[in-house]
């Protein structure tokens, strides 16, 4: 038989529900050099709480613009819906490692088991609450890959809250089944760049036959909130309230490695808007800034879409339309239309301004894969660890597997821990084009990045 | 807000993997009256492991054929796979609970934790180790649903086997996803009827336009494995072994349900060949039958395919094509050609031998349910317990809802345990039928279940 593996321990490690994170951590508490301030794009001035209130709920907006209170406690009533699916599993990868041949103990943190299919219903079920609490009607958002919009409508259904996406057009039109478990959670979905905001119209007018973007779909998102009475524009990625809401991750990762005696030496992650990586790092981080404990910080990015690796560190629109604030972070310009890769969910522009910040102080690296490379260890995972990732968590995978085979190269025993955000149920077609061999790679030229940059607002503080 | 709910204990009760079952349980052995054996159809005569040597692999011929031998130890090397995704979790539904507003307490013992789905990985994973270890190339299987193709292919990628699979026209169509989970793990999948056996042929030339039966697909599966060398058949129901592997659902929930103190009163589960209702309840009605406790035993099964409510309990054959062995069994006979009904996993004609004697004991009951009231089902799970449910698995939920709302009535505060197989991210055309409104339900008329019968064999034993 080809299988003898020795099992040394249990394959995942579950903590128990009252051993879950009490509080989000805040690591921006623990930064001494601090993120940049949002801008009002109408005064290009720090904006302020009330400036925002129109756009955002009130709690949220406290929990966005507080860089000094390290925890804030997680309410009861988000806890509860936390029980219906976490703690998550950390899972030792035995079979990955056993498949590589590698003395590297690979660790994943698994998002996935949820409907939503990844870790956006962390944040989803914390919005939706803070939303309901301030008696609004409900929410409009924007979703890329739809993992963040089918959290959202959860959520939502969950507290009877009405739940408006608009998807990338890309996303809706590879992905035509995450629009039906929206639906069957009450959503309504509209495909992004729509005819139902002005600025849909005015980009389809300058971009026919584009397949969108996240950036794009936030200002019609925000639009449509800004016309309806009794309701507010949620994101579920780039802010600071939601790599709060995120470190759920990072904490319960923290829990799990100390109850197995495990220090972590690497911890990947791939990186969107930086939702999941700035949850999962952030406690480490935390241990790092307060001079505790040393790990290398690693966030994957797609070739196509390379905010970090091959972008600026400016001021930037969150958001195509220019409606929204600006943010001081890591971005190829928010004129940047990406490839229509199948990663939906990292083809954002920008990145979190902690992230970016993060990185400008060296505390984190970043490395951009391209996408047949990323199939490839996607592949190797589904058959070895028994999970189809999604294209996105599968960068992580992809990055892991090359840290633990140069563990192998140098006969050294480090143990790496990854995110593993959600599930490639919806990605099939992804698949499919990868299985048939037909799988391009996409890396944008330093002419059209240029051409992008051209676009970046001047900035005079 | 709308929730304040208290929840009074964990929502999830996980095992250590050092609790799962260490050897699967034969309920024959408990059964004084056993089910009747199966025949040879050529001789009519009860078939020998010899004679069965050619279709199936030999040590599953022996756990086919033992009625005697209560436990079979677990071999290693799936009790180290089963790590990759057991034990899965026994979860209390309290947000259904307070939906319902029911006194009544309600659990499932969840299987959709992993790639292919559902509970299928049990077995298919057991059996693609028998057929290694006796040094097969590979295996052929048909798949209605998708879970079992899905299952037998990440079981075959874990062990090198080749993997061959005839999947039911009408999934095929309606699942093309589950084709590419099939081949990302190295299967190759041909839509049945084909015209790639004799039996496939035969069959379209009969029936044009027929969108398939699970028992068509396994005739040539059946006559697939026996025209290539190093090939065997495997099955993912109906069969005594294969109930007696799905047992390690039944014994974790045992043991679950033991860890927190509570006893089931009433134990549900979807029924199409039976393997998940069977190893959900073996254990129990072990129990049972050896006169140390008392349940309520209940199998669900769809009003289009109404084997146990509306069968014969008589020897006919397994399949359509009349290759394989007769079983006795509640049938709708080996002609009937269900309904396209959405639930492909519950559209076999037969039920298993073992749940088709304890039903003509009356150990277990059974229900029928239309589909339209099981998507109502399914959508009030999954907005308030979160996950999305398969519809072979709502059908459980259906009957779960309706026995919590008698408690309600009656002011019993029951224990209602039932099996949620699997997950329905591959089912969205039947979801999107649904929340468009469009779906149907259909029941079959005595004149056509008449003209089924009457293709029944003639058996004089």
């Amino acid at each position: 038989m080809k299988h003898s593996l020795k099992i040394d321990g249990p394959c995942k490690i579950y903590l128990q529900e009252n051993e879950m994170p009490e509080a989000w951590y805040n690591v921006r508490a623990d930064m001494k050099k601090k993120p940049a301030p949002l801008l009002n794009p109408k005064t290009m001035k720090p904006i302020s709480a009330e400036e925002l209130s129109s756009v955002f709920c009130d709690e949220l907006i406290r929990q966005e613009l507080d860089e000094n209170t390290a925890y804030f406690p997680i309410p009861e009533d988000i806890r509860t819906f936390y029980k219906m699916y976490r703690p998550s599993p950390l899972v030792r990868a035995y079979f990955l490692e056993q498949a590589l041949e590698t003395p590297a103990h690979i660790y994943y943190k698994f998002e996935g088991n949820n409907t939503s299919g990844s870790h956006k219903l962390n944040s989803a079920i914390a919005q939706a609450y803070y939303a309901k609490q301030q008696g609004l009607k409900g929410v409009t958002t924007e979703t890329g890959a739809g993992q963040w919009g089918t959290a959202l409508s959860m959520a939502c259904a969950f507290f009877d809250l009405d739940c408006q996406v608009y998807m990338v057009k890309c996303s809706y039109e590879q992905k035509p089944f995450r629009r039906e478990v929206m639906r069957t959670y009450g959503a309504s979905v509209t495909p992004s760049p729509s005819d139902t905001t002005e600025v849909g119209r005015k980009i389809l007018a300058e971009f026919p036959g584009t397949t969108g973007s996240l950036g794009c779909a936030i200002s019609e998102a925000v639009e449509s909130a800004l016309k309806q009475d009794g309701y507010r524009y949620v994101l579920g990625s780039v802010l600071n309230q939601v790599l709060l809401h995120q470190t759920v991750i990072g904490l319960e990762t923290q829990t799990a490695l100390k109850k197995i005696g495990v220090k972590a030496d690497i911890i990947i992650g791939c990186a969107g808007g930086g939702s999941n990586l700035g949850g999962l790092i952030s406690p480490f981080v935390g241990e790092q800034l307060r001079g505790e404990a040393n790990y290398r910080f690693i966030a994957v990015e797609p070739a196509s879409c390379p905010s970090l690796t091959r972008g600026r560190y400016v001021y930037d629109f969150c958001d195509t339309g220019k409606v929204c604030p600006l943010s001081k972070m890591y971005t190829l310009g928010s004129g940047f239309m990406p490839a229509s890769s199948h990663s939906g969910g990292l083809r954002y522009h920008g990145m979190s301004s902690v992230l970016s910040e993060l990185y400008d102080q060296k505390v984190m690296e970043a490395v951009s894969v391209e996408q047949t490379s990323v199939f490839e260890a996607a592949r190797l995972f589904a058959r070895t660890e028994g999970i189809l990732p999604a294209p996105e968590s599968s960068h992580a995978i992809r990055v892991a597997i090359d840290e633990a085979m140069k563990c192998k190269e140098n006969g050294e025993s480090k143990n790496i821990v990854f995110g593993l955000t959600g599930t490639g149920y919806f990605d099939m077609v992804a698949y499919e084009k990868f299985n048939s061999g037909v799988m391009g790679d996409y890396i944008p030229t330093d002419e059209e990045l240029e051409k992008a940059f051209a676009g970046l607002p001047k900035i005079d503080l």
